[in-house]
């Protein structure tokens, strides 16, 4: 862990994650239901978008389209990553070095960690290879995509593994750590009390209403967490804006969900 | 990705590869129909035909070859490959590393994943090596050739296996995605967009007859492709050059099928 | 080994290692029954204590924590580890490069050594590497938790074996050992001599009462043992002022374990 | 490939390799016929003969022996090889490396790629590492021992699968691929069009008689092979020099085996 | 190989080499009959007898005891070893790198190679990489503990796999091959003749009565041996002196085992 306070990758303390590898995680599948959200352009676009601290996506996206934004958009460069045609064991190859993603511009970077693996070993190796050069080279924050998953693991959802997977990013030395919602507020409490100095934000994770979407990330906020790291939830949504909107008042202003929704409402009502 | 459009691997942005690592991926049996066609210097001959961007060759071929023809053809590194004499998990060895290849004087590189295989970190991650030296020291263009392909893989030639293949080859930092034809040319175009800057050629597969082969070329340019990775179809035809005459219209001059036989027959009538 | 009587490890020749790594290697578990151990800076107050020479932790805890604890706390880094959501043949995972750990300034490494284990000859590689750079490059004594573990390993827990796990330590350059307790003092003195100038320290284990506890730790110095590496023997009381202060006494100060015990309840009677 | 016609791998273009490492991959019973040839010094004598283009050894027995030979022999550096104790899937351990054998005065270098093995890959990017080390360093020509054998290889001696590992040694780099004779001159002819300007010489094999051999190396000459790389049909003979007097005069000379057996009675008819 | 009689390993052109890495290799059962044997401090004391050319430790004995002995004892750096702890398929750690143990003050290196072993080829690799450094970099011997060992193995102690495992040390370029006693003294000069310029120690083994043990190095030493590499058979007797006088009689002096015995008894009567 490092000071990221003053790092772009928060705001207030807070953090945003706009998160864009679904294209090479989930393939083409993800972007069905808002064709223009294949398009990075679009997604680049979205992530211009005030409440966005960092855009995370893999290295190509990165190379092609990252020089037209790099005024606007603050890049987080998810340096591993695995396709799901393959289906063994949870695994990510490592896409990008450290080196090469500073070189690109990048802010700061992003790591999965699959806890309870069978290659578990073998990812916390890479990460600390990432970790240590990021830290030590570039003084760029780290972000753990910290999950519990593996053959050999029992209880992969329950809140007692997501507090775990947070204070793995603790002792490894993450300065965020993205895990899963752990079901509710107090768990989310625990999980945050297990992470110390290293800030937890939840993963997106699959669309759901706007309600429910934003009483998660509310309690989130509410239990201590610094935000959100999500996909799904806004790209594959008609209007991103009207949600980065409603976001916004719930992780940097302490709106309730109630008023954030208004406010989005009346920010954009034109937009649908 | 990196800019392409000057570099002599595209032509008016477009991309015709003679592809010639048969004798590796295949060995001598894709000589038998055309014996001339083992060996290399009938093919360089073949690939300072105006229509072909890049020859891709292994590397024993371009050192024995290459500097007979350096003013005449230009050089795409094939890094990877392995023979079919081995029949384990889809794998590819390392062949060549960038610095050797750009040494001989290669002007760009391809690298073939096998997306699904359970080598496929593995080899990403050879990619990855090879994808950063050849960008960041040499500035050199990188084809993937993009195929999922192993064990735990439904459905390989599926419209949506190929397109999350393209899909790939923009994650992952290739300027041109070799892929298979997906079997219609709003596959294609669903292909093509899929990987958005990154240029998507169909590799050209065992031969078939001209009009059919022509057609799929076709179909490719209107769907928004950018060429063609060609071997067997071209070597393993008694006249080369008319399929090459032929394919320089429909690539890079918008002819149709027809027009494109019609000039090919005009302009070498006496070569069969 | 090094000469490492000098060294902040030791006082007196004597050591009092305070473990806190239970985070990354039982999870959230082990700080349930104290709330407050969860939190690091509890344990680096807690190890400001005389008694204790240094304080063993996984990088990111003193990433986070140690910069506020440089001038009170010896930092001994422990450089592998492994969260027990995996549950394969006993392995660890390196998390923490000796040139980290020493910028990070770190006085001493520790490293997790599972003789007997399917990955025994992948560890002590790794530990080859780590003992060497650390003694060569910085001069920094090294710790080994030299555990008997394993699918192929008869009576893991017999004096034999502990034995056998000191003598490791000595032959493979530890300059402290630390091993389970072998059940007797005998059998410490026969661990102790195995150990040759190689410093043995007990592991403290899972949580007992203060008499049985001092006691185990009583019969390793009158054996000849060096002291003590604690974790929940200590974070898990409510009063970790109290068992070191009669730690300090038996360890540091010949005390048997009744007067340690009187002292302590004299020193701190307030305290519960 | 680089040029090897002005290097002393080749005399006339042609080349006769006196192999003997027989030592590592069968043992001591390869040397029973003829005691003295388990003497290295017995068979560097031999290779001073006017035939041998060179000698290839593992490094062991080029270091203790070459230097009292290095005015009167070329020195053929075998840098991979394994004892026949072990009794896996075909394998070969590097045993030396480029730059110690150039250091030690080899002129060129061999290596064993078993195509088809399921260690073909690894092998193959071994191959890749000394190849490009010899010819990118030093300008050393590179001998490829070509032998396709596996688990879940068909018909690995069929004239087929010899002309693909001939063209193996052409793809991936060899200046000189060692084969086995394929049966026939045809075949050879095949195996020797396959290999394009890599130069094709047979593998000695197992002891046959003085006609049989000489007509198996007459029919490599006459197919367009470059010669012959040989070990026992050598050493396991009584008078290795007549042998080599008639090897001299089928390669060298284009004699038939008749003048070549007729000359070496005439030349050293004492010797037997 | 390099030239070796000038070196402190050999006297005469004999070796005799203490061997102490019985803690590491087989733990304390090893030390129970004498117990002052698991002392190194002991084992160091009986070093410096003359008749001792070498003594070899692992790294971790070499660091805590050799500074006290460095002008009378000459150290071997034994370079790898593993506990019986763990029971794999035969195998060994690198524990030691060479440059660490030139700057230990190593005067020459032993290494294990199991031929035979599923492991053998990842022996042999590392094998060359410290064989490689210790000629090229500091002229140091280096001494190969050539045992066949493995699940594949056939009739691992006949004759023949101990004549193939000298020559291994021959072919593989170790200065001195440390081999199992093949039975009788026709085999061991066979063994010899296999070595070449490689010198051939007999491996002591497990404890037998001075004649009996005297008499197998006597054969070794008729045979054309070397000498000796013993442990045991000195450090578990209680007089290691009284052998020592008689094994530099055998070894060093040409005697009988009577003589060597007689004038054992004669030089040190008072010692039992």
């Amino acid at each position: 862990m490092i000071p990221i306070d003053d790092s772009p990758l928060t705001r207030d303390g807070k953090v945003l994650i706009l998160a864009y590898d679904h294209g090479l995680e989930h393939g083409p599948v993800d972007f069905e239901d808002v064709p223009e959200s294949a398009d990075p352009a679009h997604v680049f676009d979205v992530a211009t978008h005030d409440a966005v601290t960092s855009l995370a996506v893999q290295k190509g996206v990165a190379e092609a389209y990252y020089p037209s934004y790099e005024d606007d958009v603050d890049l987080l460069a998810k340096l591993n990553g695995t396709s799901n045609l393959w289906r063994g064991e949870p695994n990510s190859a490592v896409n990008w070095t450290v080196d090469y993603a500073h070189e690109i511009g990048a802010d700061s970077i992003g790591f999965t960690v699959y806890g309870g693996s069978n290659h578990e070993i073998e990812m916390v190796e890479e990460f600390r290879e990432a970790q240590e050069r990021a830290h030590q080279e570039y003084d760029m924050p780290v972000v753990m995509w910290s999950y519990p998953r593996g053959q050999g693991l029992r209880n992969a959802k329950t809140p007692e593994s997501i507090a775990y997977s947070a204070r793995l990013g603790l002792e490894l030395g993450a300065d965020v750590a993205k895990v899963k919602y752990p079901g509710s507020q107090d768990a989310m409490e625990e999980t945050v009390r297990m992470a110390g100095k290293t800030k937890v934000v939840m993963s997106g994770g699959s669309k759901r209403s706007d309600e429910e979407f934003l009483s998660n990330v509310k309690s989130v906020i509410d239990a201590g967490g610094a935000g959100l790291a999500v996909g799904r939830n806004v790209f594959q949504r008609e209007n991103p804006e009207r949600i980065l909107d409603a976001l916004e008042k719930v992780i940097f202003e302490e709106s309730s969900v109630e008023e954030a929704l208004a406010a989005a409402e009346g920010a954009a009502p034109e937009a649908e």
